[in-house]
């Protein structure tokens, strides 16, 4: 038996994937509404079409951004999009956000944001998917990227806002990862603590216009902590760089830095390795969640979870007892 | 179907218990040997024992220890041990011992260490089970101290060394979680990055007698990055306390704020509820590794493997056709 089935591309989709080669947009937008789609129908589909457009994938820099809500990430993304659209970059925009399914908004969904950055022909912007897990968000996100690699955008940002999880979902995805704080210390440095001075390979204060004095003291305090937790033998030491997305300031100096970054990561084999690794620990991520829904949907398993649960909590039954339990269950009662 | 089988003790095992519930050592160290077993009729006949020991346990503090080789762990312990006995105290120690399946050692299994505390009728000391995944051997850690607590002992000390992944299996099983740090700073703050800030409840500077001004030194610095990383408002502000074992200077103190803490989060209810979320995830824990097993030992998967993870690597198959492909795999050729 083949290990992967033989993929046949319809007429429909062999157009759909040469649309795509040629960089034309509503074919780019129609691919990643299939692959966002939750229907196995499109879902199949969308697989098919990844598949062929995966040999053309890889060719651009994925640099993530995070920060807060009110840290202007918009504003930093579309002054460093404009700039590279006259550098002749094209630019992709894509986000992952974790409040979506609960809001049913979406922190790209706003039309108002970036103006002037969706108006040009040499970006797309695509808000992220309104609804669903973090992971099928993220899952989503991450193949909606390498379908705009195929398409010719040669950057690519994809922007979470500051929650745990999703930052750990874009570093997963992206070659650099990038953090935005506030000139305001103390308290922005608290988002510190959730494992991100070593997720963040360049560090922006932005706005750091409006208070010059409590920018230069955040940047302090962030260099100050990434000389406590961070090794200093490590190649690349994150630079922590004072920006003002609204003046433009500060933007070209950090598409300088992420050059540095991904030339010293490039030269020395870890950004493929960094890729090859993403790749591989994305595809178990996705096994893991796979078997706990085969888990959770199992009818014995959903039957006896209730009592077993309650009995592990006040502890009359030990949490190895409750487990061999359950999967005997699920091995009992299906043939999956 | 009943949700749980019906356990029956033969009449060995109702004297095993009996003799367990009473204190006698022989029948706790033939108990647990019972669970670190990797036979399957031992696998049983330890669930079934545990099933019955498990209403006698819980009343206990539970105390996780850590900290890099040489930072005087098992100095610490025996002081604290020795102590805690004069008081009144039973003392158990176990290990969680990441580095045993490699080295075939094990952090207690040095019979030179602990003497003065070995040698005392009040203290029960275990090593780490000399093979086994970091999983496996957690597993039976845990189950060890359910088992040391319906024997009688009322403190429990699980320690391991400073590897992160241990680390969390301990603060994972415990009530306070204590990282012990030797008095030479910046080198040792190192180890910190590693989220240990969010686990630890106190933090002690060992060897304190040492080179007093190099402790008030790594003490500073320690409570510098928690002002840093940890947030003010919450109610346990962690201290950091000097201490020296080889002298016992500094011991009664940790015992103190140890029952300062537990009374803080006793009182809140923070701890009860910690202790049933401990359960719930080693349950969930136990399900998932045992789900990856079913997984990786899939006859199917395991065909595909190899070539679909090369696939992945080098980006000619997408991670989630890969992971779609592996599962349908499993579900074709098993009847799990």
């Amino acid at each position: 038996m083949p290990v992967l089935p033989n993929f046949q591309l319809n007429r429909e989709d062999q157009a759909l994937v040469g649309a795509v080669l040629a960089g034309q947009r509503r074919a780019l937008a129609k691919t990643i509404t299939l692959i966002e789609s939750t229907r196995s129908d499109h879902r199949q589909r969308a697989g098919t079409l990844l598949h062929a457009l995966l040999p053309n994938s890889g060719n651009s820099i994925r640099l993530g951004i995070s920060g807060t809500p009110g840290v202007g990430k918009s504003t930093f993304i579309e002054a460093l999009g404009l700039h590279l659209i006259e550098q002749g970059h094209r630019v992709a925009v894509l986000a992952v956000d974790p409040s979506s399914s609960c809001s049913g908004g979406s922190i790209l969904g706003d039309k108002t944001r970036m103006e002037l950055l969706s108006a040009r022909d040499e970006a797309f912007i695509r808000p992220s998917p309104s609804s669903g897990s973090l992971g099928g968000v993220a899952a989503s996100t991450r193949e909606a990227m390498l379908v705009c690699e195929a398409a010719g955008f040669d950057v690519i940002i994809v922007e979470t806002v500051g929650v745990g999880q999703s930052e750990t979902a874009v570093a997963g995805m992206t070659d650099a990862f990038c953090l935005l704080q506030q000139p305001n210390a103390g308290d922005d440095l608290q988002a510190m603590k959730k494992g991100i001075v070593e997720l963040a390979d360049i560090f922006v204060v932005n706005k750091a216009d409006l208070d010059p004095v409590a920018a230069d003291l955040t940047a302090g305090q962030i260099t100050g902590a990434l000389t406590l937790l961070r090794p200093s033998a490590a190649r690349w030491q994150p630079p922590v760089l004072k920006v003002s997305a609204a003046l433009g300031e500060g933007i070209g100096n950090f598409w300088q830095q992420l050059g540095l970054f991904r030339q010293t990561v490039g030269e020395t084999g870890e950004l493929a390795a960094k890729r090859r690794h993403q790749s591989l620990s994305w595809m178990w991520a996705l096994i893991e969640s796979g078997l706990q829904e085969r888990f959770r949907e199992n009818p014995g398993v959903r039957a006896a979870m209730p009592d077993l649960s309650a009995a592990v909590e006040n502890g009359s039954v030990s949490p190895t007892l409750a487990a061999h339990r359950l999967l005997e269950l699920m091995g009992d009662t299906t043939g999956i």
